[in-house]
């Protein structure tokens, strides 16, 4: 074998060449050990992101920083076990709803996830707008949970893919951070080096999504899914809709309440019904039901009541009093609510989802830079949603603002900027464009 | 105008998209002046070298890189001064032969030039060779050498294209020398920098080129001269062959010598040719010669011994005793000369300047990293080159070591396996492939 040369691998990267498993691997730990300095990975990563990785190189890029840190085996510990993750999009509530929900079917899951950044929320930062949710758990009290009552969600901890975490801090400074196989090893080597029994995978296309195109959503999920393989978690990826905001609510403490309304078998239509498909496909690749008994077990737990009140034991075993819900003085309360009226009658046709997740990071929803603080009572309320007809003059949307104040006429005029309204109704987009598995070739 | 964002030019880039003038001057600069981190830097260089740069944007990329550092406009200075520039090649001592040989038919010349690096020489360190040539000169003594005899060779000074020096050292670390916009505007900057009249390109293809291809040698030819465009600096392009070594020797003392023997009218013809093409050129450049004039004055300048007298005045002008010519002892000696034979009968069918290159590295000639020290004593003797016939046996060729020992067997090895010997001769290859020129569009 020739000697290992950075210098080679950036010139054979840059030119299109696919490089060996153990190239990547050396180039890798070179850096994560702090022998490659920062101006040599940039390089690789910018190569990377215009060149591409084949299948393979993306699997030893994944296993690289799989192996970076510590690897939880979850599957040996748990007879199953699930994961679900979501590329991320606005009003995304779909795992709060859906972990409780899936447990309370019997079916256990594990999730670690992520802070916001950007137009996209982050699960974590909705749960840790509840007073007292502790997100920060050790891997004991993570299995612990789950042991007690079938469901966790919890902040990545430091021991997990550290590569991954420097890797991250650097593509964000070089506008590295668009290329699906350097998004694929991120989300992958987190999820693999829990090794969950299986893995769902919400890949969203749209205007409020990383992938802006149905055509990049499946290239993404298709790059996701080959990364596990042989990695012994399966994997399943639905491709969803993220043109327009999902629910009504899009801000940390209100997307929990409106979470808390699914499962009581209210709220929104489109978070029940995309939680659900969500829902039984991780029932069904768990073995014990098929489609049919699948949706029967989740539309029964949720009119019995048995997953709201499984969200309460898993708040509660992440330390919420539960108490706080029917005191929603002690939940964080908007300081001013701005009410955004209808400048003409119509129809909604279109509600921009990035647009909305900007107006969001403005208010204070989400954040810019990764150690910004997010405002947990601050958020925006869709009274009217596509397809939805509405009078001149009448209140279509809230923007309810917590700490940080701001021009209510500048927040309307941003709000009316994102939605379009027309005389006819526009076509119904579909929720969910496609499912993809590991099982295709 | 939006604020200055590093994080947004990446990303547009690594897209492929256009930059402004305004944004590589503030990319550039900044990094200059050590506001941007080297980690950005090398994504950008990375960016470039895959997605390249348009004329424009490598104009701008010009024009930061010329001022960071002083701006001589040499041709506001002299009536008419020339420069002129080879990409790099194998035993290509042009340089040395053509600027006492364009002076002595009164074309006042001046060049900053460098050292080697890998596999082709530097026409400094062949200079360096000779006892007292002091290459490194003030401005003003590089003026006051080209009023009092003509012409000068000096190595380019700190303050010419600083942007160059620190933009060249990461791209040698980054894997992104290869890249037409990027080497546009390293050679670029620093020869605009001095402002000649004219400005004679020698771009060389072949195996011992940094172009390989005839058609990529065309288009950093085309590069090179569009980057000059409204620049006051006229400038003229030859694409020339470098599949062998030019001359029939390559060494630092011996170039030398070998420059010294065609301006006595004796040489290998293609040193002669090649330089009395680009000699002709620049005398044409200056107006006061047309082709036919332009070669009879240099076939006179030869004949009459003033070409050699000139290039005598000028040695002495940078610090040579010309007696030392005269004193071969006092001249870098070989301590061995090793004869390479001819294991078959047969027509030298081709040398690979590459590999001919990086054997001179190997004893010496060359430097594979830049701050190595060259050793002014070695050389590769060519006895016999592409198209000459050879008998088994017959010495081919001498490999001359200095101050470093290398196994002669191996050496010879070596030298074999980069030549190949036929029965047959082999088709005669132009000298001078094509001339590009800054008048056509």
């Amino acid at each position: 074998m020739q000697t290992f040369s950075p210098y080679a691998i950036l010139n054979r990267k840059r030119r299109g060449d696919d490089l060996a498993p153990e190239e990547i691997a050396g180039f890798i730990d070179g850096f994560t050990a702090g022998r490659i300095p920062d101006y040599q990975m940039s390089a690789l990563l910018m190569a990377i992101a215009i060149q591409g990785l084949s299948a393979e190189e993306t699997r030893a890029l994944t296993a690289v920083m799989i192996e970076s840190g510590e690897q939880w085996n979850l599957r040996s510990r748990f007879d199953f076990i699930a994961d679900k993750h979501s590329t991320g999009g606005v009003g995304d509530k779909v795992s709060i709803v859906l972990a409780p929900w899936v447990a309370s079917c019997g079916v256990k899951n594990g999730m670690l996830s992520g802070r916001g950044l950007g137009h996209t929320g982050g699960t974590l930062d909705k749960l840790e707008s509840i007073p007292g949710f502790r997100a920060r758990l050790s891997r004991q009290e993570f299995e612990k949970c789950i042991d007690d009552v079938g469901c966790v969600i919890a902040t990545s901890t430091e021991g997990i893919a550290p590569a991954d975490r420097k890797l991250y801090a650097l593509r964000d400074v070089t506008g590295t951070v668009e290329s699906i196989p350097l998004i694929t090893a991120s989300i992958m080597s987190k999820k693999l080096a829990l090794g969950p029994s299986a893995l769902l995978l919400d890949v969203k296309a749209g205007s409020g999504a990383f992938m802006r195109t149905l055509d990049d959503a499946r290239a993404l999920a298709r790059s996701l899914i080959a990364a596990a393989k042989d990695s012994g978690t399966r994997v399943s990826a639905m491709i969803t809709n993220m043109d327009q905001p999902l629910g009504t609510a899009c801000g940390n403490v209100s997307e929990v309440l409106e979470s808390l309304d699914v499962l009581r078998g209210a709220g929104p239509d489109d978070v029940r019904e995309l939680t659900r498909a969500q829902a039984a496909a991780i029932l069904e690749m768990s073995g014990r039901f098929d489609r049919e008994s699948a949706n029967e077990a989740l539309d029964d737990s949720l009119a019995s009541g048995r997953a709201f009140d499984q969200a309460m034991r898993w708040f509660a075993a992440q330390g919420v009093d539960p108490d706080v819900f029917h005191h929603p003085d002690r939940l964080p309360i908007p300081t001013t609510v701005i009410e955004v009226q209808a400048p003409r009658s119509g129809v909604i046709a279109s509600m921009d989802a990035y647009a909305m997740g900007m107006l969001g990071v403005e208010i204070g929803i989400g954040r810019r830079q990764q150690d910004d603080e997010v405002d947990p009572a601050a958020s925006i309320l869709f009274d009217r949603k596509t397809g939805d007809e509405a009078r001149a003059g009448e209140a279509i949307a809230r923007i309810a603002l917590g700490k940080i104040a701001k021009d209510p006429a500048a927040l309307r005029a941003a709000y009316l900027a994102a939605i379009r309204i027309t005389d006819n109704p526009p076509e119904r987009k579909t929720l969910i464009y496609d499912r993809l598995d590991d099982t295709e070739d």
